[in-house]
């Protein structure tokens, strides 16, 4: 027997798997990022963006509703390792004046493959025709280029000034 | 012996040597996956970036110059875990309509990798008065932010119409 050549539907359905792992790995690193914040802007940007996280892991199970699937995720290789190095930063500059430079630098790593997923995510939904999908991950690609500019503005002010002090 | 807290100078040198591992890294993934690519457009797209991600490292060795080090990578997890996932799908979907569409959302959470660390890397430089570098960054910066639209519009065209055939 001849395996079928998997086609978009099922990239769509695997790649919706790895950003669900990854979403609720994000859940998991954040609140351990603020924690870690010395900056206040910091911390509640952490935790404002741990409140929208819970929101969008919600719409991705409406998306895996749309497309008839259970709800799963499937280890993000990506994820990990991006938030792997965001932990060795917390370890290497604990009681550092540059520690919230560096808990950025690993927030924005996180926001950016978010955004590559969802635009991706995104494009593919509307070439398979789920409008109600596309609207959904509309949604949350608009609210993490709104979280990675909040991240580029406290980065460019408070945090890395106190780091070069 | 109390060890100095590190500061944002050691945490620019860090990302550098994290990004520098990441370019090379990409330099032996690209040729790869402009084999692997169906789309003429697509495998284009991948042979130049590869001839542009030379000059990204070449501009890093600059970098290094600028702040007295030797150019050195230091292994960078995040990219070990993008680049791995971009494998598994040429694997998984080799044959299938559906390949073009997996290289290009492999490509584009490379991209947006490198968009975080440059943009982050260019803020810091700025911080620690390094003119020079800011203006090394930028370019790299600028350079893969078009590679990322590029990517998107031929994600919207030839290649997904491919996959939903």
């Amino acid at each position: 027997m001849t395996k079928e050549p998997k086609k978009l539907n099922e990239l769509f359905h695997d790649t919706l798997k790895d950003i669900y792992y990854a979403e609720k790995k994000i859940l998991t690193a954040l609140p351990k990022m603020a924690k870690a914040a010395q900056s206040d802007d910091l911390r509640a940007a952490f935790k404002k963006h741990e409140a929208e996280t819970e929101g969008q892991v919600e719409r991705l199970e409406r998306v895996f509703e749309i497309i008839g699937k259970k709800a799963e995720g499937k280890t993000c290789e990506a994820i990990l390792g991006i938030v792997e190095e965001g932990q060795e930063i917390m370890k290497e500059y604990k009681g550092s004046p540059a520690l919230d430079a560096g808990l950025l630098a690993g927030a924005q790593a996180v926001e950016h493959y978010e955004i590559s997923r969802y635009g991706t995510l995104k494009t593919w939904a509307d070439e398979l025709g789920l409008k109600d999908a596309v609207s959904l991950l509309e949604e949350t690609l608009e609210e993490e280029k709104k979280t990675d500019v909040t991240l580029t503005k406290i980065a460019e002010t408070v945090v890395n000034q106190q780091a070069a002090a």
